[in-house]
């Protein structure tokens, strides 16, 4: 066997990441323990979640050690088991970080039993993100038929699920997207009703007018993945007894203050606005997962990926991923271009 | 029968309101149609979100009208009556108005039973003050025993109830308030554990710290009755999945903007920020009168009021709660200095 190539966080950004915070190496494979097995990685997930991760500062989770391996969903194939659990050949989903190969606990993957699913959305839709959009969905805006539900980051791996899932439950969809691009995406291809172009717009308030026309019936649901002045247009926008949840403050991720021009809104509207992440929720997992990959599955909802060509280019995948530079979910494919 | 003493709204504020925006105005008192009665008002309730029925701008509630009788709660007797729902000597409580007689449906007038609690209260602790806190904290915050719940204006008419009803639930319970005296009450008259003098601090870095210090394990729960840098220094101290109930944000009602500074807390901590107000939750209200009728009248909840006297008193008196000069509940003794 080759060496297992690895890209570890070398230094904490102050501000914007740069790629030089981290840093390729090569280490043994390791053989597996009893109860352990390793997977060769065929695709890593890149998500915004892991800029917070790779901070000091209070996060929703423990930050990314310096010197290790990133953090990172993987899907792959099990190449060597001293489990039960798993056998060589099997296709799994975990959380194998940004490296070629991953040694460890066969508790910590999940087989994949459903060919029809390209094994890269496990990443995406039928995955972590799909979930993700399942539960602010589902749990937290709880849409009902013929109430309108807006999305931030429409087109990426969350906002795209958070519109199928909304359209299956009969509300008109707005998206809201970076540029013409993307906008046209959400509409022609994930089929969304409508979707707001934010980079046409310099200020709240004419973003907020411009929800207004795709919204005339006002905003009943939100899901954000962004905050900042998306999220303040969208406050403007909304109904009395308005749930947005918030998945994503990609905008604060650099340190940056953010405030909410707003917050009466709250008050007024009597608005509930929560946030989550979906890890802490597993028991919505399966039902989520199941309707996702039926979905994908079937061909009824067909969301794109953006694919990075090897370990190596993950880190500028990654800070186009937090500058909106990728379009639907952005994975590596880590079978090509081995070191 | 003398005329009718009233206070209607003249003028609507730019900016802070002011006596000048109140006139004085007297009426003949009207004979009651059938179904009607006419009510003597005993006491006349101030609540801060009268300013916002001032404003034309979007609130929770349509403005109150320019030339008609302020908007208000009241408690008194009925003096005559054309419907057999209520007879003359029935005490009552309404929406009377900033006015000496009220003539109205008998429909409009909830019969007051209990003669342990003095009448003022029911427009404070056993009124929509008190429902008001047990809604926000009951079905909003939901606290759990032990943990630690603050409430800003904490020696109000809602504060006050927050806390009780928090302590009653076996909470760790923080007043937040103005001032050295309104503190000392809060923890000795009221019962706190401990209130933060948010006056000693000029910044939210401040409060924060001091809130640190009277929270040791964080904010479970918080009941906001202001906004602007309290909620900013609370939602620093909050705890993995605290709720906050927004009740108030009085210190936005002259319209000039409160931004919250750190709307990225929501995710990293996944709060629920939830606004509320009472009269939509009709529900609550009688298990909550139940709970706080029982406490007024055993002498168990004993809070404080600040009486102004006479109808001519209200609009000073008024103006005078939204800077916070009162002391607990603010009513009108309107038996006192009639015209």
């Amino acid at each position: 066997m080759s060496l297992n190539g690895q890209i570890v966080l070398k230094e904490r950004p102050r501000g914007e990441a740069k790629a030089s915070h981290f840093e390729y190496r090569e280490a043994p494979i390791p053989s597996p323990q009893a109860g352990e097995v390793v997977v060769k990685h065929h695709f890593l997930s890149l998500d915004p979640y892991m800029r917070g991760r790779m901070d000091e500062s209070k996060s929703y989770a423990a930050p990314q050690n310096l010197g290790e391996v990133m953090i990172g969903g993987t899907v792959g194939e099990v190449v060597a088991s001293q489990s039960p659990l798993l056998k060589v050949g099997d296709r799994v989903v975990g959380m194998g970080g940004w490296q070629h190969y991953a040694c460890s606990s066969a508790k910590a993957w999940r087989r994949i039993e459903d060919d029809r699913v390209p094994l890269s959305h496990y990443l995406g839709a039928v995955g972590m993100p799909g979930v993700t959009a399942w539960m602010g969905l589902v749990r937290i805006i709880e849409p009902k038929a013929g109430e309108t539900i807006t999305v931030s980051a429409a087109s990426g791996a969350v906002g795209s699920a958070v519109g199928f899932l909304a359209k299956q439950r009969g509300c008109r969809v707005v998206g809201i997207a970076g540029g013409a691009d993307k906008c046209r995406y959400v509409v022609d291809e994930l089929g969304f009703d409508d979707c707001v172009d934010y980079k046409q717009y310099s200020d709240v308030m004419g973003l907020s007018k411009a929800l207004k026309v795709a919204c005339p019936n006002g905003i009943d649901g939100h899901f954000e993945n962004v905050g900042g002045r998306v999220m303040d247009a969208v406050m403007i926008r909304t109904n009395a007894f308005a749930r947005l949840a918030v998945c994503g403050m990609i905008a604060g991720y650099n340190g940056e203050p953010i405030p909410m021009q707003y917050p009466q809104l709250i008050l007024t509207n009597r608005l509930k606005v929560q946030g989550f992440i979906v890890s802490e929720h597993m028991d919505v997992w399966p039902g989520a997962l199941k309707e996702l990959a039926a979905a994908v599955g079937s061909g009824q909802f067909r969301p794109r990926e953006t694919v990075a060509h090897g370990l190596k280019s993950a880190p500028e995948a990654f800070l186009g991923l937090l500058k909106g530079a990728n379009f639907g979910k952005q994975v590596v494919n880590l079978l090509e271009n081995p070191a």
